[in-house]
C-alpha cells in the first residue's frame, strides 16, 4: 500500500513559520490532525527556514506534535546534530529525510545513521548535480543502497528518491524517471521509491493535473510513497484510485473510505 | 500520439437514436463537429440499435456525416453486408470495428476484410468468453495478428482490444490487462492497443475517476488509442497530460492547446 509522507509541517511555508515563531501549538496540532484524517502515513517535520532557530524549533515541533498523533514522524533536516536531538525525542522509529551522495551531506549523515533503527530517504543527488539519465539514476540508487546496506539498513528501510525533474526543460524527463523507478524496483524489489512530484510540471500551466497524472504513472513504475500535501484532495483521490487499480487496496477499503468521506469525486 | 475514437454516434444512445429515426441531420452534424473540436481522431458510427434498420440507418449516417468531417470513420457493425455497403461509401480509408475470435463473427468478417485497405479493431474475445489471464489475452492477440497478417493486414493497421474487465469482480483485472498490453507491445511494437475503458469501474462508485486514472496507466502500458466520448473533458485532459508525460506530445502542442481551449484544468 502506498505511503503518504505529509509535507505540510515545514517552516518554509509562511503560516507554519508564523505558528512556530509564535509557539502557536493549536495551529500546528490542527494541521497535523487534518493530515492524519486525510490519510497521511508519516508527518514530515522540517524546521530549517528560521535561520539560527532550527534546533529549538524542531524540539518545540516534536514536543507539540508527538503527543497528538500516533503516526511516525519524518525528521527532515540536513543537520545531523538536529536529527540526533530529534531522534532521541521520538518514541516511534522515525523516517530520516535525507541522505544523498553529495560529499558534504553524505559524510555528515553516515555517522549519524550508522546503527540507528529507522527508515531513510536517500536522494539520487551527487556533487555533479541532478542525474542525467535513467542509467545514471539507477547507478546512484545502487550506490546508496549498497552503502546504506553496509551500515545496517535493510532494503525495506530505504526510500530512494530518484529526483523528479521538469519536463519543460526536456520532454524526456518523465520517461527517464519512470524507467529509472522500474529499473530500481527490478534490482531491489524491497526498496521503496519516494519523492516529491511537483517538479515534473515546473514551467507549465495547470500544474496540478500534471502532478496527479504523473503520480499514477510513477505508481505503476514502482513508486510506493510520496512527499505530498495530503490535503490536496485531487492528488489523494488519484493515489487511492491508482492503488486500487494496481491491486494494492484490499477489498477497495481505502478507495471506498475516500468516496464516503468525499475525498474521491469523479 | 494517442488516437481518440469518438464513440458518440451510436444508435444505442437515446438522443442519437431519435435523431436517426427522425433523419435529423442537424443534430448528428452538430454532435460530430463537437467531437472533432474536442480532439477526436476517428468518428465511430454504429447504427445497430434499431432492429431491421441497420443498413438504411448506416447509409443515412454516412451520407450525413461524411461531407461534414475530414476525419476517417470507424465503421462499427457485426454485419459484413452492412460494412461492405459502408466501406463502398466512404472516401477515406476507414477503421473497421470489429473482428474477434468468436467463430461466427470471425467467419463472417474474414472474407469481408480480405484484400481491404483499412484499419481494424480486433477483440480478444473467443467462444469461451472473456480472457482469464494476461497470457490468455496475449495468446488471443497473437492469434488475431497472425490470422490478419495472412490476409494482408500489417501490424500497424491492427488495433488490439484486450477487453478491459471490472475490478469489482476480481481486483487483479486491472493488473492483468496492463500486463497483457505490455506483453502485446513487446511482441508487436507496431500493433496498436485500443478499447473501451469504462468496464474497469463497473460496480464501483465514482466511476469516472477510476476510468480516467486507468487510461493513464494503460497508456504507460502501451495503449495508444481508446474508444471514448471526446466530450468528457476530464478524460481528455488526462489523456493529453499522460501523452505529454510519456514524451508523445511534441513541444506540448496538444497539452497547451487543451489548456488554451479550457479542456485541461487543474
Amino acid at each position: 500500500m502506498f505511503k503518504v509522507i505529509g509535507e505540510r509541517i515545514n517552516t518554509s511555508r509562511k503560516k507554519v513559520q508564523e505558528a512556530v515563531a509564535n509557539r502557536n501549538a493549536e495551529y500546528i496540532i490542527k494541521d497535523v490532525h487534518q493530515q492524519v484524517e486525510a490519510g497521511a502515513d508519516y508527518i514530515d517535520v522540517n524546521a530549517g527556514a528560521r535561520i539560527g532557530h532550527e534546533t529549538e524549533d524542531m524540539k518545540w515541533l516534536i514536543d507539540t506534535i508527538q503527543p497528538n498523533v500516533s503516526l511516525p514522524l519524518c525528521l527532515d533536516s540536513p543537520d545531523p546534530a538536529v536529527l540526533e536531538m530529534a531522534f532521541q525525542m521520538v518514541e516511534k522509529s522515525p523516517m530520516i529525510n535525507s541522505i544523498s551522495l553529495e560529499k558534504e551531506r553524505y559524510d555528515a549523515m553516515m555517522p549519524f545513521l550508522e546503527g540507528k533503527k529507522c527508515e531513510v530517504i536517500a536522494l539520487c543527488m551527487d556533487d555533479k548535480g541532478m542525474p542525467s539519465s535513467a542509467d545514471d539514476i539507477l547507478a546512484r540508487a545502487v550506490s546508496l543502497v549498497e552503502k546504506l546496506g553496509k551500515i545496517g539498513f535493510l532494503p525495506e528501510s530505504i526510500y530512494i528518491d530518484p529526483l523528479v525533474q521538469p519536463i519543460s526543460t526536456d520532454s524526456n524527463k518523465g520517461v527517464m524517471v519512470l524507467d529509472a523507478a522500474r529499473a530500481i524496483k527490478n534490482r531491489y524489489p524491497s526498496v521503496h521509491i519516494t519523492g516529491g512530484l511537483s517538479n515534473i510540471s515546473y514551467g507549465l500551466p495547470q500544474r496540478r493535473i500534471i502532478n496527479r497524472t504523473f503520480v499514477a504513472l510513477m505508481m505503476d513504475a514502482g513508486m510506493d510513497s510520496a512527499i505530498i500535501d495530503p490535503l490536496d484532495k485531487k492528488i489523494m483521490a488519484t493515489l487511492r484510485t491508482a492503488d486500487m487499480l494496481l491491486g494494492q487496496d484490499q477489498f477497495f477499503m481505502n478507495y471506498l473510505k475516500g468516496v464516503r468521506s468525499g475525498t474521491i469525486e469523479s
